[in-house]
Parts: C-alpha cells; sequence; structure tokens
C-alpha cells in the first residue's frame, strides 16, 4: 500500500452525475491517497456542473471548464489546482487538454487522446514545451500483470517475438442501445461528432492496440482491417477485425467488437515468441500465463516474490487476494502522481502513446475504406 | 459509485508501518470516500506509533490507544472521531474495543473479534447498552455476489439447504515463518498469547465460519473438529477439518489450513439444496455458479441487471470490469458508514457475527481435544 | 496405441440392454484390440441374457452365469474364455466372481468388489491360491495424470504428504429417481439387498477411498464418518462427510454425495505434502496442477515428454488430444492383458484394492452409527 | 453405447508403425464395433507394409496399394473388404481414393483430401457416379457438442448470425523438427510434395475453415490471408491470418498456426449472432457455452437431457464422464458406418466438404500473393 502523506491536487473536467468513467477517475485518484479533488466542472451544462459538484462536496465547483481555468489560474499556486483530469466525451479532450497544457497544468486524459492526429501532434509538442507530465489513462497497462508481462519479453525470456494476437471482446452494443435514451454511454460513443471517426476500433481497439505495444514494445508497420457495422443505423462501426505487421517481422491479429452478444469487457492478449508465450486476461487480470517449448504451462500470479520489481510495486495485497480493475486504474493514478512529484523513472501512459492511439485509429478508418492490403501504420512523433 | 460529501472521522489503532491489514483498512475507508481518517495510535510502540501517524500525514498521531482515547474524548464533538478502526493483533481487540464502545465511539475491529465468549458477550452488551455500531470485518461477505448467493437462498431458489462445503485454503503457513525473524504477520498469528487459542481454525476458520452463515442464514448445532499442527514446534493448530451440523437437518463440512503448500487465499463455498446448488470462488469473486435439477449451469456474473438490489448496490462498475477484495473490503466500510449515518436497513458484519465466531472457536477446540464425536455448537445470544 | 495381435478371450456376466457399465466394459476391452467378447450372460432373466447376447452378436450366449460356467468349462482350452467380466448388480459379485475364479478363469469384477469382508477375503484367498489375475475396476486410476500423481509422490516431490482431500460430488440422486419407475440404475444402487451396506459411500466413496490410496500410497488408520439420507423414503445412505487419519500422520477429509444438485461426476483429489501439493480432476483429467513452496503454479498435461513412462504407456493420443473415460477405463483393461499375458510389471487395482474398498465401506457404516469420534480403519491383508 | 453386431470390412491405406493417425482411424473404428479390419497395406514400403500388417494381425496384407486393390477385387463380394481408410501422406490421396471409388469401394479418406481443386473435383464427380459413401476425416465434427451448436444455430437460437471466431493454435513447429530426424510427421508436412501447397493453413487451417462451416453453415464468400513462415528454412507457411466475408453479411476471423508456443490442440470456435452466442473448446470438448442478451452465461454438457438428438446420440456415457478426441473421431466412423448401411440421415463431413477445403486451402495461398485486400472464396460445387 502506497501511502503519502500530500495529495496533489487535481481538478476534474467532466464526470458528472450519470457518468460512469468520472467515478472510476475519482476512485483511481483516492485509492492510493495521493490526490484531493478541490475542484470541478463536471458537466458541460453549468446548473448540471455546479449540482454535481455540490453532491459531491468539491470545494470549488464552476459551471463551465473554462471558468475552472481561469479560477485556479488566479488563485496562489499553493491552493490552485495542480493537474487535471479529463473525463469528457472525447470531442471535448483536445480543446481542454489544450488550454490546460497551455497554462501549464499537469493533464490526465481518458482516451482515445483526440479526433486527429494532427491534434494530438499539437498536444505532444505542447506537453514536451510546458515541460508537464501529460498521463492518457488507457488503465489496462496498470495490472501488474501486464508490467510483468512486458518484463519478462524485455529480459528475453520469450526470444524473439513473433506474434500478436490481442482481443477486446465485447458486447453491451449488441443492440441499439443508442436508442433506448437511457444510455448517455452509448450515444456519445456511437455519434462520430463526440466519438471520433472510430467506433468500436476508437473506443476499444485503441485500448488493445495500447495493450499490445505495451506488453510487446513492438512497432506497428502496416496493417489490414475490416471494420463493420452491424446495427442497423449506427453511424460508426461496431466491430473489427485488422491484421498486423510489425516492424522485424512479427505478425498479429486485433479483434475489438462491441456485438459480440454476452461478452463482457474481454480484453485478452497472447504473445508468441521463439521459445515461449505469455497469455493475459483482463477478467482474470491476477494470472499470467507462461508457456514455453518443453515445461509445463506456468500460471504466474500477483503478488508473489517471483515477479520483478513493477509488478511488486504496483501490487497492494498478498497473493490470492484479487486486486481488479480500479486497482490497475489507481496504480496509472499513481504513477503519474510519482511522475508530478519528479520521479523520472515513473511509468505511464503518455501523450505520445496517445497520440499513437489516434494514427492506429486513423490507419485503420483508411485501409478498412481500402483496396489495398496493406496501409502504412508506423507511427513516428516528430523529433 | 457511492460517493458522499460528508466524510465520517475516523480514528485507527493499530496497523503501522509493516502492517498488512492496516493499509487494507485505510484503502477500504477511503475507497467510496466516507471517511476522514483524522487520528491514529498506529502500534504499540510510542515512537513507532507517532512516526507511522506522520509518515501518513495523519493530523492527530497518538503514542498510544489510552492516549487517543483521551485526546479525543476531550475535543468537541464536531471534531472529534466518530468511529474507531481497531487493526492490531488479536489479543488487544478486547480492551481497545471496549474501551472505546464505552465511551461511546462506534467500533470497527478485525476477526476474530477477541479471545473468549465472555469478552465477545461483553462488547455485544456493550454496544447494545451504548447504541453504537459495531462492525467486525469479516470482509469477505462485502463481495457483490456472496449477497446475491443469500438473496438466491433466502428466495427459495435451492429449496431447503441440505449441504454445505466452505473452504479456506492457505499455504503460507507450510514452513516456519515465524522462525524468520522477517514477518510479523505469521509471528503474533502463531502465539497463542496474542492471536488466542485458535490457530488456524481462529484466523481463517473464522472467516469460513462467517462466509457459511453469511450465505446460508443456517444455525450451527454440533460439530467434529480434527485439529492438527504440522509444522514441528508450533504452537496453535495450522489445519483443521470439521464436520457441521445444522439445525433443520442440513450437514457440512468446513476445512481450514494454512500448510496446504501453493495455496493463496483459496475461500469457497457450496451451497447444496433440495433443487439447486451455488458456488463461490473468492479467488475469481466475480462470478456466482448456479447448478439446478435440470437445466444448464449457470455463471452469474457482478454488473448484471438480473441481479438482487444488494449486490447491485455493493457494485461500482460494469459486468467484466472485476472488483476485487479492497473492493469487497470497501463494501463494509461503506455498509458501516450507511449504519452509523443512521440507515437501519444496512448489513454488515456485526458484533454478534464476532460473538458466534469466537463461539465456534472455542467448539472447535474442544471438540478437537474430545473423544465425543459432536461437541455442541450453538450459539444463542443472550436476550 | 497399444494394437496386439492375439486378443484375450472374454465372457461377460451382466451388462445386458438398459444397463450402463456393460456397454462402457465392453467398449473398454474393445479399445485397444486386446480381447475378444466371445460369450455372455447378460441378464439375470434368461430370455433376456439370450437376447442381449444375440444383439450384441456374442459367439456364445448363455441364459444364465451358471450356465456359461458349465459351457465354457466344457470347451477345448484354446476355445473356452481366458478371463471373465463381472458387471452385474453388487450381490451378484461374489456368487459369480468365487465361481469363476475357483474354475481357474481370470476375473474383471466391478466394484465395489462384495458386500462382507469376509466376502473379499475369501475372494483374495482363492486368486492366490488359484494363481489367476483378479482385478477391480476401480477405473479412475487408468487416467495418465493419475499414474503421473503418482510417480511424483513416490519421487518425493511434495516431501512427506501431510494432507488428502478427496471429493466424489454427484447430484443425480438429489431426487428420489429410484420410484420414477425408469431408472434401473437408481433402483439397485438404493436397494441394500443388492447394492449393499453403503449407499453413496459404497457406490462412490469407495472410488474416492481407491484414487486416494492409489495417489498417495498412504495407509489409513482411522476415521470419523458422518452419513445422511437426504432424500425421504431412501434406505441407504446418500451423502457422505469423512475425516481421515493415516498412518504417519497425515490427516484427510473425504467427501462422497449424490445429492449435490447439478454435480456431474466430480471426482477430484487434492495431496498435500510438505514441498508441493498435486490437484487432479475427473472432469479435467488431462491436466495434473502442481504447485510447491516458491514457484509458479505448474499444469502437466497428458502426453508431454516430461511425464514418467507409465503415464506415457497409458496415453494414445499426442498432448491436447484429450483422453477421457473410456480411455482411461481401457487403460485398466489393457493392464489386466498385460497382466494376463504374464507381465508381472502389470499395475492394476487387484481384489486386494478391491477388498481394502469393501473394509473402508464397512468402517465408515460403523462410524456413523457411533458416538467414538474415531473408528479403526487399517486394512491388514491376511499373510 | 452403439454396438452392432455385423461390422463392415475395412481395409487400410497407410498407417504403418510410426504413423500416428492409423492407429487413431484404427481405434476410431473399433470404438463402436461397427467395423472389422481385413486388409491393409500399410506403408509405400513393402517390406514395412507386410511387416506392420504381421504386427496388427490383419488377415490379409498387401505390400502396395495397387496389389491391395488388385487382391481385395478378386475376393468374393462377401469376403472383400467394402471400405478403405486412407491414411498416407497427403499426396497420396488422390490417386488411392481415385483407385478404390472408381472401383466401387466406400472411401473414408483423411484430410486435407487432395492437392488441387481439379483433383477434388474429380472425387466428388466419382463418388456420385458410383454411388459410394466417401467421408474426409474431418474428425472434430464429431463432437457432440460441436453438432449442438449447429442444432441451435439451425433453430436460431443465436438469430442471424454476425460473426466467427475460428482459431486453430499450436506450438509443436515452432522449432525446426523436421530436421530432427526424428519426427517423421513433421517431415512430410512441410514438404510441399507430400504435404501440399499450405502448410499450417493446409494441416489445420483446413479443420478450422471445416469446424465454422460445420457449426455455421455459413458459405464464405471472400477472405485476406496473410501466411508467414517463420521458422528459417522451412519450405511452406507455419502461421496463418485470415479475415473472413461470408455470404450474407457475417464477418470472421481464422487464425491457424503452428508455431504458437506452448499451445498443443487448441482448435476454438466462437460463434456470435444478433441474440446470443456459442463458443466451443477442443481442449474441453464437452462443454458448450451459450450467452444471451440478458441471462447469465449458460454452460451445456454432454450427456445431458436438454441437448438435441444428435449430440445426444453421439454420446456414450453419462454427464461428467467426459468423452474425448477418439470418441469424437469414433462418431465420424459410426456415421460413415450408417451411411454405409443405408442411413440416409447419417450424416458426416463428405468428399464435397472436403473439396471445399481444399478450394479454401487455395484461396488463402492466393490471396496471401496478392496485393488485393479480398480474394473470393466462394466454393461452388458443380451441379
Amino acid at each position: 500500500m502506497r501511502e503519502r502523506p500530500d495529495p496533489i491536487r487535481l481538478g476534474m473536467v467532466g464526470g458528472g452525475a450519470g457518468a460512469f468513467i468520472g467515478a472510476v477517475h475519482r476512485t483511481a485518484a483516492r485509492l492510493d491517497g495521493n490526490y484531493t479533488l478541490l475542484a470541478g466542472a463536471l458537466s458541460s451544462q453549468p446548473e448540471r456542473a455546479l449540482a454535481s459538484a455540490r453532491d459531491l462536496g468539491l470545494p470549488r465547483g464552476y459551471d463551465s471548464w473554462e471558468a475552472m481555468l481561469e479560477g485556479e489560474r488566479a488563485l496562489p499556486e499553493g491552493q490552485r489546482i495542480e493537474a487535471v483530469s479529463i473525463v469528457t466525451p472525447n470531442h471535448m479532450h483536445y480543446p481542454v487538454a489544450r488550454a490546460f497544457a497551455d497554462a501549464g497544468f499537469h493533464v490526465i486524459c481518458d482516451k482515445p487522446l483526440v479526433h486527429s492526429s494532427e491534434q494530438a501532434a499539437e498536444l505532444v509538442r505542447l506537453a514536451r514545451q510546458r515541460g508537464i507530465v501529460f498521463g492518457v489513462t488507457y488503465n489496462y497497462t496498470g495490472y501488474p500483470m501486464v508490467m510483468e508481462a512486458r518484463r519478462r519479453i524485455d529480459e528475453g525470456s520469450l526470444g524473439a517475438l513473433r506474434k500478436v494476437i490481442v482481443e477486446y471482446n465485447q458486447g453491451w452494443l449488441a443492440t441499439k442501445l443508442e436508442d433506448s435514451g437511457s444510455n448517455k454511454q452509448s450515444e456519445w460513443r456511437t455519434d462520430p461528432a463526440r466519438s471520433g471517426i472510430g467506433g468500436a476500433i476508437g473506443d476499444i481497439g485503441s485500448h488493445a492496440e495500447n495493450l499490445a505495444s505495451a506488453v510487446t514494445g513492438l512497432q506497428l508497420e502496416a496493417l489490414c482491417a475490416d471494420l463493420t457495422t452491424f446495427v442497423p443505423g449506427r453511424r460508426l462501426d461496431d466491430d473489427a477485425n485488422v491484421l498486423l505487421r510489425f516492424a522485424g517481422g512479427a505478425r498479429g491479429v486485433l479483434i475489438a467488437s462491441q456485438i459480440e452478444v454476452g461478452e463482457e469487457n474481454d480484453l485478452r492478449i497472447r504473445v508468441y515468441g521463439e521459445r515461449g508465450s505469455l497469455t493475459w486476461h483482463q477478467e482474470d487480470p491476477n494470472a499470467l500465463i507462461l508457456k514455453t517449448l518443453d515445461g509445463p504451462t506456468q500460471i504466474l500470479t500477483r503478488g508473489n516474490a517471483y515477479l520483478g520489481p513493477r509488478a511488486s510495486a504496483a501490487t497492494r495485497t498478498p497473493p490470492g487476494h484479487p486486486e481488479a480493475f480500479l486497482e490497475a486504474f489507481g496504480n496509472i493514478y499513481t504513477a503519474l502522481a510519482d511522475a508530478i512529484r519528479g520521479d523520472a523513472d515513473a511509468r505511464y501512459p503518455s501523450v505520445a502513446d496517445g497520440a499513437r492511439g489516434v494514427h492506429f485509429i486513423e490507419a485503420t478508418v483508411a485501409s478498412a475504406a481500402s483496396d489495398q492490403k496493406w496501409t502504412p501504420a508506423h507511427y513516428a512523433p516528430e523529433a
């Protein structure tokens, strides 16, 4: 348990009453005691924003993010927020993140980062220029066994990597939920104006891309995507199947779907190398399966002494006391707190990871519209 | 996510640097934002107590629980703590709990409650007399799917219950860890002076008894216990196998062991009725398995609409976003917060559950020493 | 695949139309091509016996086992059957086995062997005297991973054994199926005249006892049994929970039930030693789980090179091509064929194992009726 | 258990000493007592062919398949074989099958059927013309739960199908096993002259295609394949990832690999429809997972009364007594026996299924060589 006495002063944009992800961010921030939530512009509707702030007992509620930016800048340094969490629908990420980053606040932004690679590049540039910490909550990389997978791959346990199969299977959009009038999530996530050009591929395919990158370190080179909209009348893809080619010769498959009936939040990855393989599954996150050429399958479990330092440091409880989604999300927040406090070794999904994710979405959408087999998908952040 | 603006003022006794369960309690208290930890006497060693309080940034650190009791009583009502969490080794539960309860503070005490049924009866009496909330952190009943199991049984889905198999399998004490000099947990838990008369049966058998009771509502009538100390030189049992007989004719088996090599925290329960059965496993806590006379096995999972109101209210995230040990522990703290705020419907493991647990430990130890097959084990709280 | 050109001439008593286990025995005998079924007295009803023999195309159908014994004895040595499989309800095992053994035929008898330990002792004596092979189809020990478990224990991988948990969970008798008029199995198995003094404890508890013995080699010393008849009107136990004490200090629990709704054929065993543990589950029989003090859990799977010679020899297909119930049963038949052909190293469940099983049933029934905690259960075959 | 008195007279080409699949075919043929193996040309090497026949005790051993064809034709009708099993390396399937089919023998041929779609079309034509039964041992469709999956889809339980994910994951060719000198399997399977144009895609991708077709009934329309040879020096693909498009709009992914370290024989399929989904896994073949829009996940298990007639008829033992690879293979043989005996309702993988498989292999290899995204893959058997 990592508990520290001096919490970071945090503000939040979005995440008012009824939003799912805002509460997750607040719990993640609270989990290890590293943050204190002092300010919020929790909705795009002024009345609702203020009411939500009151309900949560926030010291400083604002009726718009612009008002919050102005208000906080006007406070003395020791009082104003140090970092802002942006948990709005996607289309608001860019203006809010740019403004707060430009003003020197640290930024924690939900994924996918923004709507276009141009916007992403601008944020990467700005974050570097202002010297701020800018994290993107690809939360699944916060699981200790994901960290352990990367460690073992980096140490060469698998030999050269050959193949990656990454899947994100969901079924909650198998019907036209966005027409039910009772599910805000589905409304904005299927609306191109707010969600961006990607449906399932943007919402969860982006997580899958990030997980594959975080676990393997491989660079994507080209892809071939088949995007489908199965639910009649829906305006964005709800199913994506993608062939992947990585620099160095590794191949892969990425599956992301929101119409696979009965699948809950089935994110999983398999990585095959010359000498071994690793399997991880988000719905059973405390285990990492290791297979080798000759020996028995091994089940590595969180909390044991045979794991590496990062997986151990990201662990709060002993083996068999499962940690899960909120703890992994909390690990991202804690790593960001470390970074904000100056720890140069802190690792978290950065604005560059976010930019690569946006690039990936653009490449899949372009590929889906193309008759050409392979669409280049290399992400090269500008020097 | 249940977030409320007015946190309850909490103090803590025990749980300083190096303790496992103290940090768990603090995280559980923090998780939903229902408590603010203001005071602590975190160690029996004064220096260490004060240092730990400083490290955690507690507003009011005390060098002993007596000093804390005195200090807090002296504060104005709106400032002093409202509740105290007791997370010391077992032998300190009674004096601390009695003193704070007597002074009218709400009490949250770790398990097993106390060393003897006389002490337990005294606390039950005192809690009633003072009108305080007194919870015992049988944390596993905080899992939503445990609540759902009870609901289905109460609704008669299984018909009359026939058999209960409850197990708590651990292996961490398969060697003489208490002699390693580096594991405080094992030292006091294997020391009768601090742990009480039960070893494995007290530490985790008590959890198993509580889980069986919470899930089934059955009253234990008699038991037949075989307690063993496998590790040479250990002074308390490290393995327990118990036959159970319940009022009304149901039978059962309880297994609790800390020498089962490789088992991590394998608490599980199976309940068989005339028409159906339920299985739950702590290491895979988001699922509840339902079997019936004729149909396919069903896997019920946390977060779905087909679950009852208690399981739903104890859930923070959608299906497939696993919640785990800390969230279940947090659910106990949140239910206690509800109770402290006056919610008469709040359900949590109470001081009476704690007393029944102590009674159970005494009965197993007596049975183990007896040549008689059945030892009465009925717990009748005094009227 | 073990295929041999000279099949053993086999006869069968019992196993006519509608019987479950007769067809299993025939398939097991046929699987590796080691037997040819030439003669049968397949029912106690003469007409039915002859009709069943015709339906199966048996060269020599008899209307009673006595007629078969006489008829086969009258044939020249190279034509008459060499071995007989006895697959009748339990009460017929003894007279048939005794008569055929006495006449010098090899005997393959279903379990439990007979109704009393006196009968069992007589068969043990007779088999030795006549120099015949006498196997009892405790078929579950025919699984390769069960053999591997024993090998690893014999080699000391687990260190000294401390604890055994063996379970046989079924639910098919949760209702009064024997009154349905359509289930022969349930009729004779719940009838003391045909089944013997044990219900669930005899039918499947006996399998559990045998599995524990086969895997661990431990000698049972004493037991404490709680037998229950849950279904009203049933005349034998349908649920058994038993505490076990082994020579040398190991302890155990045996659970056998036929009223656990929804359980199919859930035979499983866990063995814990000082340094490791092994888990095996009949419904997932190609895996053996190995846990150690410090390393990751290992999943050993059938067909791999790291397994010992017996498990390998009992395997027909490569890893991942699952083998199951019939193959394990076939392994018993094949080992018996090896023994009949003179292989002194062939291992199979013998008449002595059958006698020990009968002794176990008697001890549990005696214990269940006793107020004394421990009932002696040591089986000492006469020298 | 389906036992019949009048076995079909069977011959075998290939499958001598050291071959894996020959013994599997013989066991499958023997399992239900439907065949008697009378003749064999078990190797392409005359000496070896005769020795193998002797070792197996075959009444009529031949030194070549041509000799066997001639010899059997010369026998009287009631003595000569009725059917021939062809279990040679792939390149011999065509000449042998054509000759025996042409002579009016029923043919049971291993997969993939032949090397080219022209050869396949010829066999389809010939089988029709001669009126023979011609089966191709796509053995995995012999599993009862695969049959049940098809039944539920046909009955509309899932609604219109949207997506199919079928995988066949193996790792046994992750190293250059074909150079070891001790593994015949790997030698011919990686040799284009004997195996054909497909490596992994032909050997196991073909099984995956067949399973998807058997379970869903969907017609493939186009595909996009990425075939890779990972092991240096190997001459055929050892890894295949394929996007699928079906007539009617369903989409899919097919993965077939033999370099996925540690995977044994991991064939699995997931089918998603508008209202439900089904999952089946060959290494856990007795279960079929059914998910729906609103209810709990259901685990359907072999042997239960809620299953359909085909799954029930293909079942030998009660629930929980697992049946596996050999039983499923045996079910194909038994269905072929039914067909040979004139049962018009018998269902088995036919020569047309084999031809479609060859067509699929050709389409994937063509797609892998193409820059065009989609390669037509519709199989239209000539009228």
